[in-house]
């Protein structure tokens, strides 16, 4: 079995305002998704959030997004493909610039919020970002979501030849074509520690989940997507981690 | 005679507003100082910025700047040593990401504006200042003001390992001390093409200017700052180079 | 023959940066929609845009726009209809402050860039916009564009009792159905001043026009947009002026 | 005995970022001073906290800033008077449009952070802050900082004929002159309930407190300062607002 990584979105204060538990996760993940200042994140917030990984030997990634502090990134804005590498090459570059004072280097990129779902949701935009970190360093694997067939984003890495880190989610349910449930819809976010910890577990094994409709669904994931907001989320990061590692040496 | 390098602020439009003829003065310099974002530059001015820089085979320089777009990072801020490092480290990285995704990179720093006043006014910020600039790569030289006595600097530069590149202006009247006249008082700027060539040739020369008290001031600069703001400092901008070249063959 | 209000986007400076011919303009136009910050236009900026206005006798109207800066407001956003009625309380407050402080008010509204073209393309869009101004203020005007067919707009603005004063385009051509005509399209922008200054008067006198397909295209308007941008749109800003008021007079 | 008004900083959260008990301090205070937007609060937020001053009834204060997000409006920055007057006009002004959609208004001016500290060190920011405010309304008034002499302060109030808040401290220690001893000195802030109750009954009454170095100190004081940034700080407010109306209907 592959070792599954853990992601968790990290360093998402901003100047005074802090979010996150990002002391209490960073023991448990694999891999720190850094804000770059564009939705969180100013420089200094960057530097304690890089030091904090370099202790911990968690993976540095950046965590870039549309220029939008006000709305945190969430809100999807018309930028041109150009402009899109140009958002991707400044927020990486910043951050690289950060680790680099410190010894670090950025070692992977996960698109944040509307620019993350735009890319999953258009081709172009895909082959944007697959081309801006290309270009900036094609050692550098892009994470984005796995979905039921990853074959169309895996030709688009090819062609660049990027590597690709997919994504996937042990606390949300999944429909036929692997794509989250709406969070509108009952059911969509599992909050049973069991279930959550099962679901990661079913999919670090390469087992098949089970889909909205009941439908068998086989997720091929490099990652499991993992949340620092509060206590709870922590303490389910932390449980994921021991029985991941547990199945590992078993 | 070492040569004496041409430096010029370049890339300082953002958005839709644009600023100084960076095409126009390329062509005759030999160090372009480009605007990181937080005083001007947004990251698609920087990619046309950088791409014309490379294409002239211009050394690009980092010019990082106080966050205040609206102040043209003009306006003094009260960051602390530690936040000034991580502006620097922010700004330079930002500008060498786009460098990279190019095939350059930054080849040197020289801070903008209220951040270059204070560091030359306070030796705390000069020392924040370079050590940054050693943290991220001490092959990096700093660009910083010629006075008549440079040895606190250099010594500064060499408790950190930093080459240090001072600059002299040829449009701009001294005062004994070496410092800039204001610009408040008479005499202050130098308007006459004949007068701006001749002090950069003396400067260029190793010969000492006369301050405005009329003591001879000897300056020792690497570099001469220039400027692109119109075309009729492009046109003088021409004739120096011009006047240099000629001045190094004869 | 009502009067024809000549409007101009005006204030679209930025800090250090300068944009469009404000005061070479302003005594030649009715309405001046004033940037209020998030697109263009700094408090400093504004206040000496609005006190050119009130020198010339002419109306300032708040131009609010999605906050982005480095796009000039011209790309989309996904802003709810709450947030979107918040980001215009906002920048119509902004600029009555400043007008206040000079003894001035805020006399219309007209959205910028992609907020203009998002309310003009989405009805939820132009209910969420008429119903904040009707919040602010029932007694402000909201300039909005003409086409064909006034009525859906002008009953939403009937509902709450608003205001719409319609635009038109005397340098762009229209298609049948009172749209401009796509900019990526062989004629879609009028260059001779001729047919510039007989399409102003063809709307000023509520004559039809000939669109693109060749049918007559009445537009029932209040006010016609006018540019500042050089000084080929402000001499035909001139000219319309003149020639409206000849018409009115003759 | 005149009635102590308590004030509050409110509405200092961000985007997505919360800061602040603002609806569990809002029951008890007199006054709250709303941030627009330049190191708090975006036109979201305002609206929000707007509603929820208007539900209880809380005279609603602007509390501009400087604009300098990620440092909280901290951080001292080098504006013109001028300047510093265009910043006050424009965020007045927004949060009086926030204001008017929902039938409230501005009551009174309270600048933040480094502005206010600025303010109280320099006659010359005084005078502008005044000036400013009695430009857009001389019937606002301003709060500032209550000192051993208020005289100096009262008489820049008169000249422009504004009403001047005084506000004092019941959690922090005074030196001789009435002011704040540093937070970097022991015993500058009181922790003891008892004691900050003690303080704010004191000031109430008009008596004296004792300064740090054990001379009596009398402050003439409008408005007390409190604090609603966390439970603690939330139930000392509830515990100063019942000694105080105790007090005054015993």
């Amino acid at each position: 079995m592959n070792r599954l990584l853990l992601n968790c979105d990290i360093g998402e204060s901003f100047g005074n305002w802090t979010m996150g538990l990002d002391a209490e996760v960073m023991p448990f993940i694999d891999c720190a998704n850094i804000a770059c200042g564009f939705h969180a994140g100013d420089p200094s917030i960057m530097r304690k959030t890089v030091s904090l990984a370099l202790r911990h030997g968690v993976k540095i990634g950046a965590h870039p997004a549309y220029q939008d502090l006000a709305g945190f990134g969430r809100r999807s804005m018309a930028y041109t493909a150009q402009e899109l590498q140009d958002l991707l090459h400044y927020q990486i570059g910043a951050l690289d610039g950060i680790c680099r004072a410190q010894g670090g280097r950025v070692s992977y990129v996960k698109p944040h919020g509307a620019m993350y779902n735009d890319m999953m949701a258009n081709p172009a935009q895909l082959r944007a970002v697959i081309q801006a970190v290309a270009a900036y360093d094609p050692q550098l694997p892009l994470m984005l979501m796995a979905t039921r067939d990853n074959s169309a984003a895996q030709a688009l890495g090819d062609e660049y030849g990027l590597t690709l880190w997919f994504e996937a989610f042990a606390d949300r349910a999944y429909d036929s074509a692997g794509h989250l449930v709406s969070r509108q819809l009952p059911g969509a976010v599992h909050h049973d520690a069991e279930v959550i910890i099962g679901q990661a577990l079913t999919i670090a094994r390469g087992d098949s989940l089970t889909a909205s409709d009941g439908s068998a669904l086989l997720l091929h994931a490099n990652t499991l997507c993992v949340h620092g907001d509060n206590a709870n989320s922590v303490a389910a990061v932390q449980r994921i981690r021991e029985a991941l590692d547990g199945q590992r040496t078993s």
